[in-house]
């Protein structure tokens, strides 16, 4: 099965970070999802980095890693930060694939799901 | 039935606030959803405001409306900022009901939501 790894931004409030993790603790915990691992993961200013990420669950013996940019927003990060570590990431370790998602904002299920949780 | 205003920061990128114009038009399409009138504001930024978004739609006969912070973590946008200008609405507008939801990134139904989008 592939892993999950949720990429967020990172903030200087911790606070914001732990949300972050949280949220991939709530999301391992869900019932019947098809991911071996799932982790968090920062493109800056919160451990671990993106590259750090991949490379622990390649570590774990994940083979194919469904990377999820927890974005709102199409800049530039997710545009190209975050593309080209994972690129960086697939040069060093070739075996591993790399499926980069939608970010969450412009998710096709993203519309359904914001009536669900405003009700 | 009430209406939803989602409520973005708000970017100096068009193209940022106009993805969240996108997102509340495809709300609005969904089927079979409970609102009258899905709208767009943002806290700065962009127009229209959320004053403005919430008077708008007190003036197309809205009596309820369900406030939706699009943003992942829980600052101080969230936590003080949005309530403040949802107070003074109510000071002006007694008769509209509006009811402040979570944030997205705080959404109980979140996590199954990212296993659904990153599939």
């Amino acid at each position: 099965m592939p892993s999950l790894l949720i990429i967020a931004h990172g903030s200087r409030r911790a606070a914001s970070n732990d949300e972050i993790r949280q949220l991939a603790d709530a999301v391992r915990v869900q019932p019947a999802h098809a991911y071996d691992h799932v982790e968090a993961a920062f493109l800056e200013l919160a451990e671990p980095g993106i590259l750090d990420g991949l490379t622990a669950l390649a570590a774990r013996g994940a083979t194919e890693i469904v990377a999820f940019p927890y974005f709102l927003a199409a800049g530039t990060h997710v545009a190209q930060d975050i593309p080209d570590v994972i690129a960086g990431f697939g040069v060093a370790y070739p075996a591993v694939k790399v499926r980069l998602t939608q970010h969450l904002g412009a998710s096709a299920a993203l519309p359904a799901a914001i009536l669900g949780m405003a009700a």
